[in-house]
């Protein structure tokens, strides 16, 4: 790992790193928040996945987390969200595909299949990577926003076992019925629908065992994205089909925005 | 005045406008964040000025400060730091310099003086402006950072009735000793020192009339500025010189980021 910043802040420190990754075969970047440690003791791991265009810099700077996460001992890891500077035809021509928007998929298509697999990434090599190298233990929450937040119910519905608290901001819920995940899925994934599913946060929901995953979502309502890309009412339709909890939180008269996220981020 | 955004937060709301400047002369940006109203009264106004590169959004996005100011009950304004696009020669030629880099004095030098009229504007115009638009009273606070803390202090001690509250993060304290203040006030009031000085918060505290003034310095003691431009020291001992109380605040580990101001905004 390669430290590219550090800046002390709440008591504690936010580093950013690059490394190399064997799930995407290029370097890639997060930042971590660390509370102050005031014993040998490690510590929970809230990691958050970003939305489209974001990199790992964004929830650390905007989102005021850490103030919570120094109070309640939790370490915060940011991802970035995609790979980059893969020299991949194309990779950033779109600011809803390729660099920025890697989905949290594990692409199968050329030419993405090489790096472009950041399910692997986020729901394995990084939490390996982070208790390796920082003084946490392995209780893991999974949290995020609107591409982001697709990537958190994704990987939490596939190894529920692997998070203690699952929640999302503004999430796109039902991909493959959306433009933004038509887009995504038709270039990582292929045309077979049946092959996006496993990446549908909605199809996911319906299929999950009952009692297995409990989830808060925060949506502000007056969200320019609500009806067209995020539809979270499918995913509280198909929680309540499989007997799993769910709490939609409509917020009156917030948007897509950070200045959202950080209202109530505390809650998540 | 042209809305050009808003977002509700933490119950409130940010908004920004642009609007043309007399003291200026060309558009002017500034952000505001009025927390929701419960009652017909007016709420206080706290003034924020950014330091060098920043624009009327980096506080708003980075500080955290609306959590509180929802709390307490009070209004921020963070205006620009200077000008733009007002098509002077090199104006974006330097990021310590011109665009970004008003240092909020008014300039009496060629070709800066019609347009780099900062003092005038934060001083004077923007407050009587925001008070005749918004539902502010005429209670105020000014603080702000590097560059912004230079100009939150020096606006204070030259109309010291004006601010119910006077505080810094980092500020420059010596303009006409450092780099930045030198390069600066050279371009924009010219070669005469003794023209610096009403924009030197060291000699201003020093000539200040004693308990006029009660100050508080939040400084980060890894900031890689701290010894070559922002001589904290210079105003403490101006202060106590003319009998005004400052405390200065040594944060140990802290650098010059916004994860400094984030950490120790509440108590400003």
């Amino acid at each position: 790992m390669k430290l590219i910043s550090k800046s002390k802040t709440f008591g504690g420190v936010i580093e950013s790193y690059s490394h190399p990754s064997t799930a995407c075969n290029c370097e890639m970047r997060f930042s971590i928040y660390l509370p102050q440690l005031t014993s040998k003791s490690n510590v929970p791991t809230l990691y958050w996945l970003s939305g489209l265009t974001c990199t790992d810099q964004n929830f650390m700077t905007k989102s005021g987390a850490q103030r919570i996460a120094a109070e309640l001992g939790i370490a915060i890891v940011a991802p970035d969200t995609s790979p980059r500077g893969c020299n991949i035809e194309g990779e950033d021509d779109h600011w809803d595909f390729g660099t920025g928007a890697g989905f949290y998929v594990d692409a199968t298509q050329q030419p993405w299949a090489k790096n472009y697999n950041m399910y692997s990434y986020i729901s394995k090599e990084l939490p390996a990577l982070i208790e390796s190298q920082f003084p946490v233990n392995n209780i893991k929450g999974i949290s995020g926003h609107s591409m982001g937040g697709h990537g958190a119910l994704t990987i939490a519905f596939r190894n529920p076992k692997s998070y203690a608290s699952v929640s999302a901001f503004s999430p796109i819920c039902a991909p493959s019925k959306v433009p933004w995940g038509i887009k995504a899925f038709s270039k990582y994934l292929g045309d077979e629908k049946k092959d996006w599913e496993q990446y549908d946060a909605h199809i996911l929901a319906k299929n999950a065992d009952a009692n297995s995953i409990e989830i808060l979502v925060d949506q502000g309502d007056e969200d320019e994205f609500l009806e067209n890309q995020l539809k979270p009412r499918s995913l509280v339709d198909s929680c309540h089909e499989s007997g799993n909890k769910i709490e939609l939180r409509l917020q009156p008269g917030y948007d897509h925005s950070y200045y959202f996220i950080a209202t109530f981020i505390e809650d998540h």
